[in-house]
């Protein structure tokens, strides 16, 4: 498909896209001037390329984002097509590109979440999915857990001064945080997946009654925690989790934002338990981050709800015509090539071995885990207490050692996903062997500089 | 440029869109079954069309959005190229289109807002410039006006469980309501616009004062308020909300996600009224809407909060290439065919002349307001008490007159902006003379169906 073959340096447009990104773009999650951002010129499957000659295999998709790798052709000429054809509409319209990844999703989404609301991305997705299920129960809680990740939103409803504040501006608060389970740093002192699993239930139980399970409108949990460390629910956990929620009245949110659309190597994560939730937020990989586009599929349960009642809340992009277009192409792509499937099949027979290979060389692996295109390596101090290799949210000079690790990566040609004390392999979906025996000599060398910073 | 000749008929497409529609797509501020969303074929310019035949003049511009009409050619060719050539990137990165993007807006806003952090649209606009004011200042309140929209999310960092939660999570109530002026229906008792001025700052700064001027982090404003109805703020105001904000050590936000480029006849509304905010926030305009995109354009002062500091707020899709893409064609564009000028003529010498002869054959027209191509009429059951056609927030019954008056628009084959006892004039900012005129006849025809509900 592709030769990567070395691009050429053009060291004219880096500066100027450099000097005009450091005098006006303010950047996410930084501090502005002491980051460094590098320019990137251009990219294609599972690498992308600055200006200099420099070319990285890119185990990050993007934020967890490019499922199917950056520019498939034929999600490219989707985009092109429906630009050409109706770029943009209003949401109150019946519009094809919109009915059709309507279906498309609804189609793949467990059991009878048959309704999607459209949102630009997955905060959006969560904002809704938790009004949907206060109105839904008419309760004020929200239950979610500590190691999760939702997005950023907070405030533009309470700043809103007309109608459309009333439903959602009381009550913004009121989410209370549990424990999840997480074999490798228990919260509950277990020493087994079914004991791990049991004891989080419990816990998540006993939470539920000294709430009040009367007040609690839904519990919120991504199927696998995402940037929070891929954790795979212990077998029984998230059933468990659906019970609870059947037996007090609870709304269930599986936030699959990152892990649907093939990451787990199903659709969504949610069919490696047999568990259909009540909402599912879904963005990223449903049409692989090339337009922005997030949702939620809604049961036909809480869907009623909505029949005769107005739902109270909306958004100008709702149901964007080229974001559905894109996720139209992403959709049918990802059924074509058998994009799911291969990333079951690479999660199993080639990163799983290949990382647990690097595990047993390098002690600062404390655990690989993951599966499908979802892998963690959780770096430690000492194997024997888990220690984690840097502190919680360290930053600065007690984050060095992760700093150290991810300039090794890059040295090597490898672009890693890094978060506290772990890096996750989040490649795209389509990435092939060869390219994964690049990244994982890459991640061996910086390994060695991890294995270094160990007590 | 066109034809705007009839479309033909495809009543089997219409079938299959409409089917997908009902069964999949859950709308924006809709009760599901209560609504029949007309399926859109195609639109070019100020005009859409359905897959029967029929073509309607869009007085609404989308959701006031569409400021150079639909399907551009030069927009369209953009973002054709910048997918073809990187259609999505991460955040954390430099990027051409990014690049371009933020040094065109910066240039283009008022005073010293150099720095752009991008978001998806509006709401989040809102949420990252509440997120800077407060950490700016270091205080919890903000301070809003009752009639204002200002976005409908509130609740996604409140369910996320990580670091990142912890400057956004307390605090995200503490709004406070406040009056802005208006003239027509003051909440003063004024009786001209010096008074209405000066009654509306002293009724602000009361507020500033009982609240605790130590406790405001912002005033966050529409310069001219949108959905609320369209209401200039009379000489004086905004001049004298900077001089509070600046005694009182407060963050001015002025709002500009529906006034922007160019809807007022001006880049930004601010121009009007010699003010530059601290932060102002924008979307829609920017690239018309033909790809989800807003943003934060940032002062000098409050970037530098973030110099050394890392900012605290982001999201996946921040600067996203395809969207940026379609902001500098779009910023591009206006520039070259002088849109803004336009809008300012178009306004000043067909909308307003238009739309006061109407008020003048019509007896439900309570008053014509606005500027550019950002005009109100405010309905009435009686002239002279000024009571609204329809009660705040009316539905049903309730509302029958405007649900009559929208239809005979429609009718007419003009799609309108209703919103209460209100319809909008709101089309693109490239709209010709003698489409006003078409759609000045749907409204006289309109107002006919309005004035037969008067008390």
């Amino acid at each position: 498909m592709t030769t990567h073959a070395r691009p050429p340096a053009d060291p004219a447009t880096a500066a100027a896209v450099k000097a005009a990104d450091r005098a006006h773009v303010f950047h996410s999650w930084s501090a502005q001037e002491l980051i460094d951002p590098l320019a990137v010129a251009g990219a294609e499957g599972s690498y992308f390329w600055d200006y200099d000659g420099n070319r990285y295999l890119d185990f990050t998709s993007g934020l967890v984002f490019t499922n199917i790798g950056y520019q498939h052709p034929r999600v490219v000429a989707a985009i092109q097509e429906q630009a050409a054809k109706l770029t943009t509409f209003a949401p109150a319209f019946a519009v094809e590109a919109r009915s059709e990844a309507a279906r498309l999703i609804a189609e793949r989404t467990p059991g009878d979440l048959n309704k999607i609301f459209f949102t630009n991305g997955g905060a959006e997705a969560i904002e809704n999915a938790v009004r949907m299920a206060r109105l839904h129960t008419g309760r004020p809680k929200i239950l979610s857990a500590y190691r999760s990740y939702h997005g950023a939103t907070a405030a533009a409803i309470n700043v809103t001064g007309d109608p459309r504040r009333w439903p959602s501006d009381s009550g913004t608060s009121g989410t209370v945080h549990f424990w999840a389970p997480f074999r490798y740093r228990s919260p509950f002192w277990s020493t087994s997946d079914a004991e791990e699993a049991e004891r989080a239930l419990r816990h998540l139980e006993d939470t539920i009654v000294f709430e009040g399970p009367s007040t609690v409108a839904a519990i919120v949990l991504e199927t696998v925690p995402g940037t929070a460390g891929i954790m795979m629910p212990p077998p029984g956990y998230l059933p468990g989790v659906r019970e609870l929620c059947d037996r007090y009245g609870i709304v269930l949110v599986l936030d699959e934002v990152m892990t649907g659309f093939g990451r787990t190597g199903k659709w969504f994560a949610a069919e490696h338990f047999g568990v259909v939730p009540d909402l599912l937020t879904f963005a990223k990989g449903v049409n692989s981050g090339y337009v922005p586009l997030g949702g939620v599929a809604i049961s036909e349960r809480i869907a009623a709800t909505f029949a005769t009642r107005p739902y109270p809340g909306g958004l100008t992009y709702s149901g964007h015509p080229l974001a559905c277009a894109a996720a139209v192409a992403t959709i049918r792509v990802m059924e074509d090539e058998g994009i799911v499937e291969q990333a079951a099949r690479t999660g199993e027979r080639i990163v799983g071995p290949g990382l647990r290979e690097l595990a047993e060389r390098h002690p600062s692996v404390g655990e690989v885990r993951g599966t499908g295109l979802f892998w963690a390596l959780d770096l430690v101090r000492d194997r024997e207490t888990r220690e984690p290799l840097v502190p919680y949210n360290a930053s600065g000079e007690a984050n060095a050692p992760m700093a150290a690790f991810a300039a090794a990566c890059k040295r090597g040609g490898l672009w890693p996903f890094v978060n506290m004390n772990r890096t996750h392999v989040v490649p795209p979906c389509t990435i092939g062997e060869a390219e994964l025996k690049e990244g994982f000599a890459a991640l061996d060398a910086a390994l060695t500089v991890a294995d270094g910073f160990m007590a």
